[in-house]
């Protein structure tokens, strides 16, 4: 029930064409049900601008295609993460408006370019070639959220020159996330450079004791900057998200 | 070397009084200590107006008031964390202007207040009142880094009711640091009602399978809510600072 | 060595057609083979109306084909669980009264619906989408042991309204197998709003820092709720068997 | 809000002493907080009988005397785990109707004995001598939430005719209690034996490879009987609280 | 019920001073408790020779005399493990015929030797001089339950040569415990070079990765030698008495 | 260098066609090769009778069948190991004497069967179904390394009167192996029952918090009876080796 | 920008063709990113006379190829490591002067072959069969990088013999790379009869308990000799590389 | 036997005072002990001139000042490690020549300072403060086996212009040791820089996830640069120890 519905309802109440009894029982129920259902509706307008975001993986074309024609009824851009080529391509069949983005597994919906509400520019840094596909989810994540955004990818600190040859962008950078797999050592080094926050994006990339990523992970949670926080292993839409979020803040 | 040395030297050239030679040598080893010196400025002149922090474990009362007394010369505010009571008594009668705040183990010299600097109110929520050292180490440090701030304690997920009593202050927010040991439910159910962005810290709090808080942490990384990041177990002070650079990210 | 045996061998010795010595060595080897049989036989009655549990994971559909028929001799319903499409096409070719449930790898074979024997309902609430097939695999087990169930999917803590919306069906339950992978903080909130013990099935969902369901175990392990015990990830039969076992403890 | 301020509201909005305005302001924050009260209070009302728990350890005996004092006006049994004998002393000093459990750490205020609300008896089994603290721990809590309760304790598998002395007994219980250190194997038994849940503890007693009690946890979750849940390490309070409210579902 | 008691009720039976009636009551009750009661006689009858054995630790010296008071009554040999020097003190001062054994924290009461039972020698070799305590534990236990033994102690593989100097002595032994911690190497290259099983003990001695013996355990449980079985970390005792046991596998 | 070799040089030296110098290099390097060869001789002649073993996994048929041709030069018997049906098929095609046994994925050459050497018979205990690979694999070793041996499948701890049933058997074993997954508690049960030593052998079976076998591994380094030793997870030929040497002791 | 382009600045400068200004706007940025390229620059030239490395894994053959032929432009020996069959065939169909080491998964294209670099020779041990691939990786990845290398494989530490009939080699190598799965014992035998540095590679080659080259890895790093340090599971390419570093230090 | 001995015994071959089937006999047996001898002497030999080492801790005073004065009777320098104040002051009261360095918790027996034997400078750097015990014992062990060494410490990532300030003294050293905790990130930095070969020291400084230096462990191992090797957890000994023998590799 939205704001429109409850003045109505109200309204009606006022002007006696509804029973005190009968609106009691609309608005008793008006409990979590309803509380949920404006929750919703409230939770909508307040993410409206870069539409709600669909998890492809384990989910086949035909469900894809299904849940993007619901909310393209009401939003103007879907984020569909952690899709194939395979699907990507059934449902660019299907949805007009749409562009696959092959490196990062993301499809995106986006009948009219999202307004850009953030304050900065949001600076993705990567660590290695490999770092790029989760790298590149945070960057569109980011983008469809409504952010300025860039991308500098293979900068690790093996040679951290490379690195250091773009200080100006990352001092100027309202936040940065830093992708990095293997001993995840990147963000500390970033994070001691800026004053602004960073996301860290652990990543699987690497083989032996990277342990799946468990070692980029302890890396990143033990960073010796302050100006630092962790998401999950290869969550690069996560951290895009997260940095959307803090990227409107002030606004 | 700044740009005055440089151009000196470029004149120097120009004028030949100094040669090719010695000028390319002096240039070719314009190397990185001088850009680190620079930074070092730079640095310093960013992180200004919070201070700098003194962790405070496995240091001897005598070198935490040498340490803070050369501070002091430059700066109004100096934050000490993790200091015993004790420790904190020898400082006290050393140091003017301080105060302890024994419930966080952290130690504050604040010669005038610092001015507020962040965007919105940086609100602090503890699952359990053994989670209230971490908090409110996050929430002092939030404070002295110039941020509004303000505590919710004890609202964990087995009442979740307690929580729900805050809405409209959770809602507000600018920044949401959530504290908890244990299970460490708590932040994804916060994130799930909010738009701002989520600071998680695990705590060591618990027992048996809590394993110092690995399980906290695990729930964090794994939140199903996407407006999280997460620090280090115990981390109050890490959270409270990444929330001061976030809430300032507009300004 | 049952009463009546053990009779006629006192009588043998009474009446001398059996010598001390004999007897003597007929008793001290009454041992556990006997009283294992006997084992047997109430252990079976004890458990009948339910029937016993094919595992399918690993057995040739001929396999559970063949022990299905030795079963259905003696009872009315017999469950086999993880069981895949393919096998389960081949085992509804040769056994009647049977039904394959897909998304459950779960197929009944249930020649008379079973008895109601529970308490109360045994109320099944998933967080996920993805923890479904653990959810239904818990709810047809519950079912088929003789109790009224439902089951309430996808009421994550990442929108916990969702969860509020259905509080009354919650608190009248008898007893609440709650199924939730990632951070696994599903248990912990729905045992807050209720008196019913709560049994806590992790799942292996998730990607990651979630570690094929350590981190939801883990939470679930930890959850700051009292009423709650847990079983193996993904182990949604001993959950529903679980629960069936509590929902006849007072009957 | 409650029905009656509900249906006062919207009289006053009948009558026109509330503008449509204004009520649709007040009933568009009917939110969670006032949901939240109604639910503490219900909350409390299921609780009672069997009074709060207060969790002992990293209280000073003061702190437990003050809420015991306030709690005791309400409640007629009071239950407080994990306190130490010197704790207990101070506490005994000050509170009467009050008794001291040592070996299970546990202290009870009991003004009236509990009411028996259990179906059937509460079976405490524990594996070995050491693990009678944690054992008892069960037993006490189990009791003072009115059941029935009985122990039998040092029946570990290394010499499994002990337990079969007892297997009466066992095959009678209600709901049972299984506390092992080590490799945890007794719950697997015991729950072959019986058809009653079963609930598991496992204990960090043992060296070595037993790592804390992680051996022990995770005997118990892949335990092959299916009528079993398990709760965290040496968390025998959670595993009496568990079977009282198992006990208690049928009635 | 022992085998005199039970010829005796028989012998009644037969002669007619006892009536089948009651004879049947007292042997339909020779169920799991007689057996068990039996059980443990026949046991002790089989452990004769060795006596019981009691775990020093977490046991006052006041429950450790009244203990052993107990046992010899009926057993010449009573082993102590993991007893400190003080309580040694105090239980020497009560108890005849007995010996403290400082590095191996054990104790034993021995009123006339234990014969020799097993096949050959029992060796026993710790890598270290900080791996002693374990092995002299191994050493002492494998003795009183009538073993011939011999201990080689600090030839670790870091000087591999000074294990070679005692090759015909590790050629000869019957059964072979090899003590070690940190890398526990020495286990495989042991077993490598005889025909006799080989026992591993991996001890918590090491420091960083060593992580309290997980790292020997790893290494023995992975050796390369087919002729080796593990036991539990510094768990000398269980190590001797397996090697005692296999030593009189032939006799 | 051999014997013959070793007095040929001296008569050499002893009749002067080779000096002393020569002499003296020649034996300065009697080093490590020498006693190396003479090891592997000797080494060798201690195996023989059971042959060597060959890892099957992870060479092809072609590869197998050549080494079994080398071997069976010298060697009656000889054991393959983890070889799969195909590769088996290959190898039958062209080696005589050789039979395959599937479910332990063995194969076994055998000229002439292999004389009995060991003391007693060697036991081969089964948790459960899915057990029996590893527990064949065990059991074809010892065999064909001059052992009786004998297989109990099925007798998990779930229902432990299956095992009861067998235990005239399981007490007159001179080794038995017990082979678990799960949680592993069956070692600990058997071990207590008897006096022979046990060999544990945890397997990778189960699924969730077996973590492919820790589980059952942890379960059995902490089993509280003390005749027990653990070998890797799945390794049924080790215990199989190590059963074969241990039954040769007294021999 | 190298040593050359500086001095013509500087000398447009000296001679008037350049202004100070513009000089100095030229100079002024030579910062991270000159001194990044000049970086790049030296370090290529510190590194020639091996070449760069290509990480095979993950890319096609065309990518392969392509930068193969950019490094070709420069450098006489061109690595690629973990490279399949597959990829490679295509490669060598495009590349002249390369070849294949199929065991190595290594791809070396050598125009001329390296000069000889190293002090010594730098020798690989390898503990078994299955560990000759990582082996192989190291030993060719030293021999490119100019330095004498030879492999002594499949002399693990069951048969300790088969190391000591090479102790001369091993006793005058300058340094030794010793590559082992399972439980990593044989870096430190070898470490303890040498006085050269030892690179410890451990291997995921084993099953169960070895955690995929986990174990393996516990033990080096607790290996009790002092002259080993330890690189990633399976990188033998590392080990190599930084045993031709170790081999170059004095020269 | 040494050559002297083997001689002799070959002149009495020759000169007929010894029978062949005698001197056979003597050196059949010229065995492991004999080489084992053998062996340690040339292994001192090859050791001399650093001295042997003292593992201090657990050691008492009096212990330690033993073995140090058998050692000063052969050794010109001997090291203790990991030795407290206390004992310290001990051992300083009786052995003269001897200085105590607290930080390092080390004490050095110097009669003549050690020669310099090593090619370059082993340059030792940490990370923090509280990585400098660590780093002073690699420092002071790399000294007295014969190297120049320097130190260059609290460089750690999160100000990493520090680290450049000391450029040409790295790109200068030898061999590097880094030492660090936390998230373990220089090793890859400095390496990153250099072409030497660095030695990691992972020490157990900091809190929560670094679970006592693992997870610098792991960030160590998975370093993106490959001229690394690792040592474990605070062994700043045998990073020293290993230094030492790489600087004495040319030589």
């Amino acid at each position: 029930m939205n704001q429109d519905q409850l003045t109505r309802l109200l309204n009606q109440v006022a002007d006696g064409t509804l029973s005190v009894e009968n609106a009691c029982n609309d608005l008793k129920h008006l409990s979590f049900e309803d509380i949920g259902h404006a929750h919703v509706d409230h939770h909508r307008s307040l993410r409206k601008g870069f539409g709600e975001v669909i998890f492809g993986q384990g989910k086949t074309a035909a469900q894809i295609i299904e849940i993007m024609q619901k909310m393209t009824a009401h939003e103007d851009v879907v984020l569909v993460t952690r899709i194939s080529e395979d699907k990507a391509g059934h449902v660019l069949d299907h949805m007009p408006f749409s562009t696959y983005h092959e490196d990062a597994r993301v499809l995106i919906y986006e009948k009219t370019p999202p307004a850009i509400k953030g304050a900065g520019e949001i600076l993705v840094i990567s660590a290695g070639t490999s770092d790029i596909p989760v790298a590149k989810e945070s960057l569109l994540t980011a983008q469809v959220m409504g952010n300025r955004v860039h991308g500098i990818f293979d900068v690790g600190v093996a040679g951290i020159h490379r690195l250091f040859s773009h200080m100006e962008r990352i001092r100027n950078a309202s936040v940065i996330i830093v992708v990095a797999g293997m001993e995840g050592a990147l963000p500390s080094v970033v994070a001691g450079m800026v004053r602004a926050p960073v996301i860290a994006v652990p990543t699987s990339i690497g083989y032996g004791a990277s342990f799946g990523g468990i070692s980029a992970l302890l890396g990143m949670l033990n960073a010796c900057s302050s100006n630092i926080a962790v998401v999950n292993i290869d969550n690069g839409f996560g951290a895009g998200y997260m940095a959307a979020t803090i990227n409107q803040v002030g606004t």
